[in-house]
């Protein structure tokens, strides 16, 4: 049986999603109940890795298990046997060739700043960025606005050592370039959050963090909003801002 | 020059309030940062514990140190000295005989019940009882009613065999013995949220925990809420209901 789990796990305790020896991951976390549900030993996938302290509201992941068990019982008992720091939102049996990365269309993300120097509560503080600058709105806005549409974004991907090591390990369905597509984006105030969210057909490593922070660049008054497009045809990490924390991060709808 | 400090933090990470070796605890922890900051070790006065787990949105703290610093110098320092789970809210010069605990005349706890068995976010489950139980909100408020006033509130102390040692070792101006008054003790519904707050001249070791597990076996038609003056009058810890988890509770305020 070919199972589809939705998830949402708070990244705080977690070193990431990807099983690593010896240390906390959601992956790892969740393969563990699965064994300790049905005996068996499967490796999750999940809809794309989430890096430490990063949380998710709704991340997908697929694995198959030979044991016959239904979708209710399977719930009940992943939510038995998982840490309180994850739960099993829903399950679904779904066709063998359905892979929550592969089979991916779209992918939302949410950023959230507590902006400004007031004190930053502990029960929020793994939950945001606490960002001392004073941020326009306005400016975040025009700045976010720059990215919609089809890009490359290299200048907004991590500088990672590991990451054409990734992609030759890790067939995917996107084009192995920087090219993707961004459907929205744009901020919002709530409370005394202000909030970013962003669709596209897929994300490279930290782009959500690098745009972050170069909109904070550009909101903070360090860049105008208006050198979004220079920065975008720089194709180079270096013409960007900093990345934003990890914190602030979640994984909000993975859509297929 | 003595200080009061106002701190908020998150339970969830320490063993509570009480320095112990080896262990991460608040009053370390806070213990460390004035080192760092004044070269002094003193170990700062809470108005109380906090059990492992437990939250303070207004916890007290007091100490004396030699060194000469202006209060909002001290009070940036101490923020940047601090993990992002404890915050100082305000420092505040006060004089050498004021005392976190022993001036203290009223605190006030909340604690706050996700009911049902709809599932708890990850985000938020350290800082509710995520109880399966639906619960009646008038029965709960009818059997807090029983509490108001001042009684002997042994049933809902914990059996604590360092109870003995802790009250001897302890000088208080509270009396040694079980007898407290409270002002104020309500249930309200927020959001999904039911919450209880609860104004007293003091509190027991667990007192609000074993107060809220009694209310909720009333709540779920376990006792009926008129036998709280039953459980009251018998002195007796076994009377009463289990301990609500650590995780519901927040310190909220501590009145001079």
């Amino acid at each position: 049986m070919h199972w589809k789990l939705t998830l949402t796990y708070d990244g705080t305790p977690f070193n990431g999603w990807q099983i690593q020896p010896n240390l906390p991951t959601v992956q790892g976390t969740l393969a563990n109940a699965i064994h300790h549900i049905t005996g068996e030993s499967v490796l999750p996938q999940g809809s794309g890795r989430t890096d430490a302290g990063v949380h998710a509201l709704a991340q997908v992941a697929t694995f198959s298990i030979t044991v016959s068990i239904p979708a209710p019982n399977l719930h009940r008992a992943l939510n038995r046997a998982l840490p309180t720091s994850i739960r099993v939102l829903s399950v679904e049996a779904v066709p063998e060739d359905f892979h929550a990365r592969h089979s991916a269309q779209r992918k939302t993300y949410e950023y959230r700043i507590l902006p400004g120097d007031r004190i930053c509560s502990p029960m929020l503080a793994p939950y945001v960025w606490p960002c001392r600058f004073s941020l326009d709105l306005k400016v975040l806005q025009q700045a976010a606005t720059h990215v919609l549409g089809t890009h490359d974004f290299s200048s907004f991907a991590a500088n990672d050592p590991d990451q054409a090591a990734r992609n030759a390990s890790e067939p995917t369905d996107l084009p192995i370039d920087n090219v993707r597509t961004i459907y929205h984006s744009a901020w919002h105030e709530q409370q005394d959050l202000l909030i970013y969210r962003v669709t596209g057909s897929g994300f490279l490593h930290h782009m959500v963090r690098n745009l972050v922070g170069t909109f904070v660049e550009a909101a903070s008054n360090r860049i105008s909003p208006d050198e979004i497009p220079t920065i975008l045809a720089a194709h180079n990490r270096s013409a960007a801002g900093p990345t934003a924390p990890a914190s602030g991060l979640f994984l909000v709808e993975v859509e297929y």
